[in-house]
């Protein structure tokens, strides 16, 4: 039922008109990096996969569905065709790009290949996911990158998106590379890491600060992280320390403290030298207050001494652009005849014109000497019409990857840790080069290239 | 457990010194509108309510909680604390400004007034849930302002934030004022008209594209909007009038046209001129392709034949400001000795120091010659402290309503289409004046704000 009503009118138009059983396939593909950014990396097929492994209609949403009136005020749908729906059987083949793959415009990243009613109702919810997750699986990847090495924490939950665009938004965080999330949920559900030690409304709960600090310290010694800006950064951490020093006496570890408002850069330095000069060196130093990517470059070009950083509210709902623009395109039908066309959607703006047929994408690379691999480029080809200039290079690989078929589930879904190892050696696989402006090439393949541009001028 | 690890953390400290208990206050607000808007709708009370009413840790969620290990490889919570935190039977006085009433800055939203560990608990989720729909519900509020009487559709599902962002959000886009949503699920959970006809998959599935108009037309004549921009928009305007000539013959209307992409300005008038050539005045032109506000006031100045609005992404994720920055603050705590005491969050920012006590809005309002009220401004008062500058206006109405008392639901909540019409006349009863950037004053009581100065100072 999540799913934009017209998916739902137009299978009763198909159904009616018979059409509904032809095969055809659908592509979902974004056309623009998002964030300047000049690669994207994949995310959502768990869960599109769970999705798409629960697909049916409850007597109420059936019930729901006959109440639903037209224009004349008589129903809009008809009891057979609600009988119809009730049928529903998933007989597609999907394959996908799996999650933590580096991935570029126009690239198919999932391939949905079956009858056109089917193809057609799974749509909104496809998109919703994988648009979602892959955009903020993208923008962890650059905050993680700002961050050379530190760790990010991702606390954004009571900024998110509501409930779910927050566990949604925890998971992609991960996926991209962040090392865990303060969301309870999503650790339970996914298996993240999660950490978090206290708020200002502990420390106001206590006369004194160090008060706060010192039952915080006897309650949980092995969680200590004291959050010290709650009155004044640099008394608290003084505090911070003294209790430490107790920490230190019980064998127990001042794991570090975190700065959550001010100048994050100056106030870092001191609290550095105050813990250092007490021989907390390995006593980290956390921050957050509106992070993200060009925050955390700037406080360490500033030189701020911060070791972990918090991001919240930027990073969860990819603040500054909060939505992909992924779509999903019909690139092929079987005909009243029963042969394949091959379809494109046109448009003014050349840039919303898409690729016909069953597509892949092939990623070339060449190895060196220790046989390390460097991706060399991707080809965009049409699985029917092969490839025409093959490559001298020998090693590629194909990224779609059989997930269903015929309706049944045909891939292991990685666990979340691997798919974030994933991202991590993807990023290291490609060079800094490869991810400069326009220097990694994403080619059409000439076939393809040909029947597609055959197919624009029949239009025109 | 959608909540933030430090809650937990937390409350395992006030149990273990024995706080968990004491009566405190916190209180939900912003500091900013969005959007730079002069006002906000607030929403997501129901949501609220639901989560509030079914608090409570599953064996699975106890299991899992358990299993977390602090730095030193032993458990993060003891046993005797997780039996404590299964034992929960929320207690708290809730009380909230209505949805669809329209608010400030620090205006108290909600209220929770109990043992200090359940206000804690909750505060991640009541967070999460009223800072998205109350974001969403306002800038609905401003598109369909800005659509100035049209009707103005959501259908931000593919583009939203995860499922839920895409619930939340058709909700909350609702309770603004839209008209309708494509979102399936939200007309099945809340009662939101769905509205829907075909996608550019629709006429591409068929040869021509007149035939695809046809073969709607038949199997759903009670229902047809035609989006005609798939080859041409111009000849696709004029194939729908040719199937809308059909349709009248039948008995039944062309409802409209829908474009989505191209110049929506000269194209809509050149389209309306081709309706009305053929006698359909009454057919609708409805536009899509990224509006918002902003494009939709100048698309109007452009002289715009748009009778229709239909909205997603920019509206669905807030576009332009995709997190609305609201916290939730300790106001006041029992002390040691039982006695309460006044508690305000400090800051280096003047703007993020909190206001004190248990906190009531009083509307004032004057009324003209037809009893007709409109509202002078707002006071945030301490209900212990009452108000010392009493207004001479008789009329007025304390915005905060009551909705749970010791844990007990006592609210009823409004249906959704009431509390979209509360929006509506809310947004009628504050004249244009009122919204100029600061004409609607909000000020804090004397005593209030003496009390705050006081507690203040002790700190500095």
């Amino acid at each position: 039922m999540l799913t934009d009503l017209y998916q739902l009118t137009m299978i009763n138009g198909y159904w009616k008109n018979n059409m509904h059983d032809r095969h055809s396939v659908f592509q979902l593909f974004f056309r623009k990096n998002p964030f300047d950014n000049n690669f994207s990396i994949v995310c959502g097929l768990e869960d599109a996969i769970r999705y798409l492994n629960n697909l049916e209609f409850s007597e109420s949403d059936i019930e729901y569905l006959g109440s639903l009136k037209g224009n004349d005020s008589k129903p809009l749908f008809s009891e057979d065709f609600l009988k119809f729906l009730q049928t529903i059987d998933f007989k597609c083949d999907v394959d996908a790009i799996p999650e933590g793959t580096v991935v570029f415009p126009n690239e198919p990243l999932l391939r949905i290949i079956g009858p056109l009613w089917q193809c057609q109702l799974i749509e909104t919810t496809l998109l919703n996911i994988i648009n979602f997750q892959t955009l903020i699986a993208t923008k962890a990847g650059r905050i993680v990158a700002a961050a050379e090495g530190d760790p990010v924490l991702e606390f954004g939950l009571r900024r998110a998106q509501g409930p779910d665009g927050g566990l949604s938004a925890s998971r992609a965080a991960y996926v991209g590379g962040c090392q865990s999330t303060s969301n309870v949920l999503a650790g339970k559900v996914h298996g993240i890491p999660v950490k978090g030690t206290h708020a200002h409304s502990w420390v106001m709960c206590f006369e004194e600060e160090i008060d706060s600090f010192k039952a915080y310290a006897e309650a949980m010694p092995n969680n200590c992280v004291f959050l010290i800006d709650t009155y004044n950064t640099i008394e608290g951490a003084k505090k911070a320390i003294e209790v430490g020093k107790e920490l230190k006496r019980k064998g127990y570890k001042l794991l570090g403290i975190r700065l959550d408002s001010g100048d994050l850069a100056s106030l870092s330095i001191k609290v550095r030298e105050l813990l250092d000069e007490e021989g907390f060196h390995n006593t980290s130093i956390i921050a957050s207050n509106d992070l993200d990517e060009y925050r955390i470059k700037k406080l360490k070009e500033e030189g701020a001494e911060i070791s972990i950083w918090g991001v919240g509210t930027r990073l969860s709902t990819a603040y500054d652009q909060p939505a992909l623009g992924g779509v999903y395109k019909l690139a092929g039908i079987e005909n009243e005849s029963g042969e394949f066309e091959y379809k494109v959607k046109l448009s003014e703006q050349k840039i919303k014109v898409s690729n016909p047929g069953v597509l892949q994408v092939r990623r070339y690379y060449e190895s060196d000497e220790m046989g390390n691999l460097s991706p060399l480029k991707d080809t965009i080809f049409c699985e029917k019409l092969g490839i025409d200039d093959e490559m001298v290079e020998e090693i590629f690989e194909d990224l779609l990857m059989p997930i269903f078929r015929k309706g049944k589930l045909v891939y292991n879904s990685p666990d979340i840790h691997s798919i974030r190892n994933k991202t991590i050696s993807q990023l290291q696989t490609f060079s800094e080069a490869d991810f400069e402006q326009e220097n990694f090439k994403v080619g059409l393949e000439n076939k393809l290239n040909d029947i597609r541009n055959k197919i624009i001028k029949s239009h025109r």
